[in-house]
């Protein structure tokens, strides 16, 4: 079986805690791995960071760097590490680290190359783009939500319907990025909140247009539950469809599905923060395959117990091993396609 | 030649840019190499993140680190990179990362273990004391002087004599420090600052008993140039015999001496500051021998140019290598000492 996957070439799309969870399975297994990461986050220590020292938002990539890191635990926990006062506190210590290094590399790219050295990482990281950018949402009312943080924050977004949701200035894709999308076997989208994590990948100019150009199977890992004012009573339907609308094609080709229920506690604690499980129509007509299965995590990921955001935001997540196992079953399912036929 | 030297253990004792010289040049070497490294900074971003955060001064440590790190340029670079603005300003890289690993880690000493892993440094560096103490200099008229920093900039001290100089709560010498002088073939102490750098590692309880027990040769780099208000019009005996008596006995075998004239501008220079270059009387009788040699760089460190303290403070320094290779020809007199005698 290894001798199929053997190099092949696995680009994942999204940011945040999604794709750590999801570049930790993956890291495991013998592929050519590349992390693709929005660039939009403008909220705690990488909000000050960028204000501060004019450097590019370094969160979402240090957590993809420590997920694929091959250092000690000790080096991870300090990429994690949050200083709690004086002028550092609030500041992840990895954040501080790709800021400095931006500055001493004279560049963010340069900089994440040599982060890359230093945290012995599987793979790599590419930014989505290198354009200075923030993220914007402008309501059907006129409300316009500045800054990936207020738009993740905002219970008003299906309420109002969305009128524009763009980057400014105008983000031009890493050449990179492009580059890998052509050439994967596979692009794993998600898992991630939708505006702020996985979607604003495809604002930037070139990233949606490689994706369905690329000949590799494209497969979106849904949501497990539902945001408030953002996406209540979503169905896995809608979740595809609102990716394919900004992929501007159907391009989706599979959708892992968690079929396994949380714990009732668990259930509770999201009823109560107007969170539901997202709902799958077994009977609806679809342009995709829906892997539906178990892909519940039965435990709190011990490196993000730093990351109190993380904490409160993700008690319901992805099991990092479960999903990489189902994906390295689809790209063994498509490299044995024309032998065994339709399988599913 | 190589066969002597092989294994043999040397310990530097000092602190400051004066380290970060000696270690450079002696880290080519095949020996045993441990930096022994005072702990009473309290300035610059070192002062800001002792108090802030409460951890151990930094600064020293990491001048010892780079100067020992194997690894990239890019990595020695970003050590001592300084941030410009925002809550970040004025710190070191280095420093912040000596903080963040104290507080992972659990501890000062456990943090510099993992930062030796993660410079890849050839030897060790030892924090004289774990203790968390500050220097104080109480003059005869009763003016006190506050910590490292105040100790450093007060033109006083010879004016007005020392009453007392010591550490305050007392510290107790680092086991490992005690240890390594203790097995040491050579002992190392200075280049560097008399009173900030060099001998409040002698003030911390056991260090000087250690090398009076210790059964190495001893030598003094002597200082270069004398510093106004604190050593004007020193010569070489005086700075050994201060040396001595903070050691509390006559042990120092060695002085190391630069007989090279630094150029006419920078001698202008040091005069405007009131400083002047060290005088050797060869006539006075000792109870140690010199070696009066070229020592003098040419350069100004590469490395240090990030560092405007260092810059500022010594245009007339030590060369690295010429250092370094003055103090492999005493280790290799001392091996061959039976054969061949009496060579100086």
């Amino acid at each position: 079986m290894q001798v199929f996957l053997f190099m092949k070439k696995i680009v994942t799309i999204g940011g945040g805690t999604g794709s750590f969870t999801l570049l930790s399975g993956l890291k495991e297994y013998p592929i050519r791995l590349s992390a693709i990461v929005s660039m939009a986050d403008n909220g705690g220590s990488t909000g000050v960071l960028r204000d501060e020292l004019g450097v590019l938002p370094p969160g979402d990539v240090r957590q993809c760097l420590v997920a694929l890191s091959n250092s000690s635990d000790s080096l991870r926990k300090l990429m994690n590490y949050r200083f709690e006062n004086g002028g550092l506190g609030g500041h992840n210590f990895g954040n501080i680290l790709l800021s400095a290094l931006e500055k001493v590399e004279g560049g963010f790219l340069a900089g994440v190359k040599e982060a890359e050295k230093i945290l012995n990482i599987k793979g790599e990281v590419i930014p989505v783009t290198e354009s200075d950018v923030d993220l914007y949402m402008k309501l059907n009312d006129g409300t316009l939500l500045k800054g990936e943080r207020d738009i993740t924050v905002s219970i008003d977004i299906e309420k109002k319907g969305i009128d524009q949701y763009y980057l400014n200035p105008k983000a031009k894709a890493n050449k990179k990025a492009i580059k890998r999308i052509m050439e994967a076997d596979m692009i794993v989208i998600g898992p991630g909140n939708l505006y702020s994590s996985v979607l604003p990948n495809f604002l930037v100019d070139g990233i949606s247009e490689a994706i369905c150009k690329s000949k590799a199977i494209v497969v979106f890992n849904c949501n497990l539950a539902n945001k408030e004012g953002q996406s209540e009573g979503f169905t896995l339907e809608n979740y595809a469809d609102i990716i394919n609308k900004y992929l501007r094609k159907d391009r989706i080709d599979f959708v892992t599905f968690n079929t396994k229920k949380p714990s009732k506690k668990l259930i509770e604690k999201y009823k109560k923060q107007k969170e539901y499980l997202v709902y799958f129509d077994k009977d609806i007509k679809k342009n995709y395959k829906v892997i539906a299965t178990n892909l519940l995590s039965n435990k709190i990921s011990k490196l993000n117990k730093t990351d109190k955001m993380a904490m409160s935001r993700a008690f319901i997540r992805h099991d990092s091993d479960k999903l990489a196992k189902v994906l390295m079953f689809l790209l063994e399912l498509e490299e044995n396609k024309g032998l065994i036929g339709k399988i599913i």
